[in-house]
């Protein structure tokens, strides 16, 4: 079969012949029906020196996927030949406390996971290529009806990640509550539709792009607002002086942490999603009194059961371009140009 | 009557005559029974500037206060002459979100609370004087059976603020957990007290001094350790390398938080209580994946009463060096130079 | 003033002349702009005997309430002349836990509330009448922008019930999980609207009439069920054989509540909103595991200003006929008819 | 190997030879350390009829079990040989919703269980045999340090019952709460324990006999009432006149629910663990309003980790009695005839 793999550290992807993958005892492999491109696997392609991780490559990238049960290992129950599944990414030990009520993106023993890196395509085998080894049964999801694997796979990283973000949110978003988000992009603008799906809060969108805030009005938001020196201002006037009850920051840079850090209420959430680099502060005195500061990294497995249903229904629906296997270099090079508009999935099948 | 008030910035108190308070329409006077000294008094004392604040003296100290039911303005209800009670301290302005349900620390309408610094002793007359103006019922707690003003006065600032920073939190604090407690001082070591009785949670308290190890360990702690330079590492070991669900940080210096972030638990609560002025810089990368940093800032009503409770079955209990009204400036100076041991309340009747 | 008012027990309400209230210290007197007609009024009129409560006529009818502030009485602060505002009905004493935090429907001191049945319009003077005296400022919640006091009127109780009751079970309502709402009538539809706008459950909605259905499917149901015997069947095939997550009875008869015993899933929620009368028997094998089996009444103040938001942006939005009090006799009669397609509010001003 | 078996429905178990286990492919198999005698083994002798339940003798009894891993069968990973492990009991199917975060108790596809009546010494074979088959790994549990399997063994399920009836509460028992532990034996005084290391609710503990009140003081208990017609209202008066917050019934007769009927507090919970096969009706009027009612049966894996910790470190610690195999019967017999005071644990090797 074909697979798109990364050789070494510091170059481009390469589409090379590789023997179909066979299921040993307790392992299943899919057939690929969707592989999402994303900008995380950029960074793995530029940004990494031979030692530096864990692991090296050659490795097949893709860990965004979704597809159809192929081949059953021994032992394994639960599943049939030829149903749609997605593949829940972050790939744990599986039996540490974390692993065992399936939050596997936050693993304590990550070195007896299956795969180094955290999942298939991170360091593992992911899903561009026709098949891919899924090393245990509970890393598949049956699909709900109404989803197709193609339509599932960017739910899985980029449905999953603000739906885990917003929902350990949900206790601070009752109705007359505002939620901010910075940055409408690919994850930020599913993060509108999930705000709008499962709260009633008013829900101010922030970005630097004209197009941008289009989207978050078209996917939900009630208000949108260029990003400036104001802002923080704009958003404590709209929200009566309080300030917002949660700002989910998609960017994550020093400008837009300091920006959420203003614009804060008391008792509120800050949240870090982006990967700019950026840090803010926390001290007795600011952001305000008991403002709660963190990151979040992906999801659970019942988070992603949640989405994948927000999706089935519609209520989660991301903007997706679709890629032969053949033309994914094409796909990392257009993403990396900043010229996609919507989630480019590579579709080997 | 005799009260201990603070004539101007940056002085001493001086204990001068007053008239009796005289309650209007809804307002209560109280006689006081105790009025602990806190350290944040001398910051009154010191720190301040005219203009610097919305207030300026003079004005009796004391915020932390119990006594007696002493005389009911109209339309007063709900109280009987005589009966014994706790002065929640912090006065906000009673109608917005946060006061309707009894957490005025964090009253989003200041400029409307009937004390312009926050509450009785800071700005508004205080509890060091024999009676004491109340200018809403809802500002008064009746005693629990077993808890005399004396030993309750304490609890209303001392108590509350390290129970609510502990409270909050108890979600991350099943059994297998562990909490850390930094600096074992007055919060401190009820914040140890509190967390035995309410939590099963493992408890680690760090200080610099070994006298406060000692008050850790009979307060309730599991494990006390020396502060160094590696105390995370020694926290990260005895946690089986997981580290700490919740750290508690009662001094509030850019060390402890430091050490706090370097000893966090993924998915932990890091809590700024102390004031040193010290900062954390939180970015996607650093602490752990979605540790929470915030600071707490004393507490509700609701939980006042909780903590009083505790107070009364001797879950909590503190120590306690009583002081006349005439020798509160004593009292003062020696909490100034660090004599203290134990807090020092102020017994006007 | 003219007022509605209900003479003795066993009788006919009649519109009677009556001096305009006057505020005593602490005390508001609103305009009233809009008074609902409630099917519980109709209990009032008919189902009690002299004795039976602690309270007896006359007393002016109408708990729920919305109007403008009149006069403040002495020591009022917080309000302004002209300001329109909602009335908060269940009064309690004020000071218990319950009170304390706006959870007056389940006061524990009910003798000493300000009306002895409960609320203005329930054994104190309600709001069918030019001007309504209101105890205590704490019953008055201003409204949010966009909302008027007809609108406001039946969002108070026949908004804030449904919402009380959906609200404390959001835990359960995650994506995937459905919600069965019984009975479409004033308070059910407002139900399903409510679960709309704050989840993303599927609802289900049952009743025996078809025009209920139609009325819960434009009030945002997924599937509407004619009841019958197989209801139940139906609601376990349309979940997968799990059954419900979450049912609320707002029937509340015998017939209704076995459906909703065979219809939950293990762990859910079945909550008594109707007050039908009927019974469900729970023991350890019925309904299934760990199934929540409760009454819900009324609601809290945080609550109903979560609700009032929720009908100002249009999210919650009762179909209302409106009456002069001159007409109200004729609204209870049409109420008691079932003639009425919509709430009855009644416009005093 | 020797193992305790019940042959067929309606009879006494025997001790019969059988070939030591072998594991398959992801399957262990452990030497039993310690397999407790539960009152619901004495059901499975003397109450069910052939064709009743979807399984039939014979299987090995021993449904709380503990020892070390034996034998690791193809694929499995995460545990070493030798290494002290709990069983968790209630096996599901792995793959539902309620499996997938470890609550297999309520598993939603038992057709799909490994075990046909829930679990080993439930239809599979259980652990009064000295080595014992776990179909899958995720049913074990390492040890804390601190911890045998002799005394693990109770914990699994005499622990683990009341710690998830009690944990689910947690949010109704802050300090000033109270709970009620309806029936002092096995289970309630584990109870009792669970509930003093966990909360700072007080407790007060009903029994018809002085010996089991005895206990509940010594295991923690604030206050013993000799169980009679006035009970609910000595409950009542005890606490101010409001009721118990949550009201653990270990029992489960008409008798003992209708006395937590009268005995709950508005807004509290009634937990049906006992199964004595008594009903409480529940209606709109009656119990207190908002009062939730509801069974549990047993709990989940991260609550068995969390409740071994808690044994571990002595917080709970049941009184045990061990019997070597060859007496598994008496020990039974002696249960049946209630002359067993503290657990019965067949320590097979």
């Amino acid at each position: 079969m074909r697979a798109l793999r990364l050789m070494r550290w510091n170059s481009e992807p390469e589409l090379v012949e590789l023997p179909e993958p066979e299921p040993g005892p307790g392992q299943v492999v899919i057939r690929v029906g969707g592989a999402g491109a994303c900008h995380s696997d950029l960074h793995l392609m530029h940004d990494f020196q031979p030692g530096q991780m864990p692991w090296d490559p050659p490795f097949t990238l893709g860990h965004e996927n979704a597809g159809w049960v192929h081949a059953l290992g021994e032992g394994v129950t639960g599943l049939e030949i030829g149903q749609p599944v997605a593949v829940y990414g972050p790939w744990g030990c599986g039996f540490c406390e974390r692993c065992r009520v399936g939050v596997e993106t936050y693993c304590e023993n990550t070195s007896a996971s299956p795969a180094p890196g955290g999942g298939g395509g991170l360091g593992a085998d992911g899903g561009m290529s026709e098949f891919m080894l899924i090393p245990h049964p509970r890393f598949l999801v049956p699909l709900p009806d109404g989803l197709d694997p193609v339509s599932a796979a960017p739910i899985t990283d980029a449905g999953l990640t603000p739906y885990h973000a917003i929902r350990r949110s949900w206790g601070k978003l009752p109705p007359g509550s505002t939620a901010v988000v910075i940055g409408v992009g690919g994850l930020g603008h599913m993060g509108v539709q999930i705000l709008k799906a499962t709260t009633a809060a008013r829900i101010i969108a922030v970005d630097t792009r004209e197009a941008a805030l289009k989207l978050a009005l078209a996917s939900g938001a009630d208000q949108a607002l260029l990003s400036g020196k104001d802002t923080a201002a704009e958003i404590r006037s709209a929200t009566g002086g309080r300030g917002a009850d949660v700002i989910l920051d998609f960017v994550g840079s020093d400008a837009t942490l300091a920006m959420a850090g203003a614009a804060a209420r008391m008792v509120g959430d800050i949240t870090i999603v982006g990967i700019a680099g950026g840090t803010l502060p926390v001290s007795f005195f600011s952001p305000p009194y008991e403002v709660s500061v963190q990151s979040t990294y992906w999801g659970s497995r019942p988070e992603l059961i949640e989405v994948l249903d927000l999706a089935a229904r519609g209520l989660v629906s991301p903007t997706i371009v679709t890629y032969p296997l053949e033309r994914a270099v094409e796909a990392y090079r257009r993403l990396q140009a900043g010229e996609l508009s919507g989630r480019a999935v590579i579709t080997p099948s």
